[in-house]
């Protein structure tokens, strides 16, 4: 069942200690878009200049992604570089040129509108919102947010994600929104804020689940090598929703399947791992599903007691 | 079957963001012992002063642990004391005093000598050696290290692990040994200085067991307060031992039994935890069976999918 997907479209710059790239394909939107469409159609709601490539076109449409409500301005792509510490845990920024994305108002299609699934990424809190308001009769929305929102658009974001159904966000994010360094009263606090699920992302030490009273912890895949990171939590987030959206969970109709949840948290643990794998977006150029359902069978071997 | 633990047993001064207590029982071995008394008898290997307090014995023999290779001399027994950060994650060392463990040389009661398990606690490797040497027909063997050893003593430590079954360091000390980052490869070198077993003990985010080509992870257990962290290293090896002591694990004939492996990285991981939620060994005075077995089943309730 297909997804929407709101966030950046990007272009990037990143050196890692595997080497530098000045010019690839980025951004959450793309990253969560592709990482979706290897479970169910994925439809983008972006903005980019008019120097965003065919080739760039083509690979997104290849793997059978809407591109209708991907807005195309005079001017250019969203530009962000940054470069990674020898260990890949921190990374710093060099460049941030909005450009396009400055400006960004996202308009839904009257095709995607009835979308069951939404996936709202890192943007304005009250862009989301209005991202929201355009769907008629969503069935499981939610998204991730960052620092910058938690602390200068607190309000904005408590009004946002009242409304949520899942939250998506890494460890030290949840203790600031929650305030409170304890991950455990962290997740019972945001969870009275609206989000009956969070999805707490903890980069190489896995991923934290808490539904209900209820909680899953999987650790991170041990990949030999992280080529770079970038994109790995935004992919994580593209294969937990579009597992969900390929097995159309609706908690609208009774309790969510806790399971399906689990499943779903595993799937964007592999898609994140993969990410890793190469540069960018490239180990999604040839990724298979029967790599994807084999490195799932590898997450249930090396957990399992 | 019985095991013999040696190394420090100590009085700890601890301040956390929950309190502070001037003088406690502390020590590697100490943890270690008291973890693993709840799987099997342990027989300690150590030095005190004169100071070592009744009810510190009374606590100890009251779990059944053997203190005939607990050696007292003249003197004070080994004070450490520490400070926490707010998070918990690192400490600081306020005093270290050795007092009579500074000429610590562990000799083995001939009661001892046969026991089939034992576990090393960290050491200057070559009393680890000498401790080993001692010991008629051992079945399973192993221990823990630290920086001090891998940066300062490595030739000593290496000759020193050769001959061990099992190594059981935090992720920091097995990158260091191995002069790898990437803990995969990481594993692989130190697996090659012979030990066949390598726990990795990762504090809040879990651990992982590689063994023969294999690997599992398990994650941290969420605590909702961490009172203290003092020991909690130790008490997992002390669960992870007891537990392969208590099911005769013995890898002299055959492979070893992967599944009690994990099975042990569990129990060591319930015991950890444990720890944490009271000062010093408190926990210990009063904890049963029946709740680490409740625990070791939560592990599997978060983990399972």
């Amino acid at each position: 069942m297909s997804l929407v997907v709101v966030g950046s479209v990007a272009y990037d710059g990143v050196e890692t200690p595997h080497g530098k790239v000045e010019r690839m394909l980025g951004g959450a939107c793309t990253y969560i878009a592709l990482a979706a469409s290897f479970f169910t159609k994925a439809q983008i709601v972006g903005v980019v200049g008019d120097d965003f490539a065919q080739e760039d076109v083509d690979l997104l449409t290849g793997r059978g992604i809407d591109l209708e409500g991907l807005e195309r301005v005079p001017g250019k792509t969203f530009y962000w570089a940054g470069v990674y510490s020898p260990d890949m845990n921190d990374r710093a920024t060099l460049t941030t040129d909005l450009n396009v994305f400055a400006d960004f108002n996202p308009k839904l299609p009257e095709s995607y509108r009835a979308a069951p699934y939404l996936l709202l990424g890192n943007i304005q809190p009250e862009l989301q919102r209005s991202v929201r308001a355009q769907m008629n009769g969503v069935r499981f929305v939610g998204g991730d947010t960052m620092n910058y929102w938690i602390q200068d658009y607190r309000d904005q974001l408590l009004a946002t994600i009242k409304d949520w159904d899942f939250l998506l966000i890494n460890d030290s994010e949840a203790r600031m929104l929650a305030g409170e360094h304890n991950l455990r009263r962290a997740a019972e606090k945001i969870q009275s804020m609206g989000p009956h699920t969070l999805v707490i992302k903890r980069g190489e030490y896995g991923a934290i689940l808490f539904q209900g009273g209820d909680h899953f912890m999987v650790p991170g895949f041990l990949l030999e090598d992280v080529f770079d990171p970038t994109g790995a939590g935004d992919s994580f987030a593209g294969g937990f929703m579009g597992y969900l959206a390929e097995k159309g969970v609706d908690p609208r109709h009774g309790d969510i399947d806790h399971q399906e949840l689990r499943r779903a948290v595993i799937y964007g643990s592999v898609m994140g791992s993969f990410c890793c794998e190469k540069f960018g977006v490239d180990r999604f150029r040839n990724l298979t599903r029967a790599e994807i359902d084999g490195r799932y069978r590898e997450f249930k071997a090396f957990t399992d007691f």
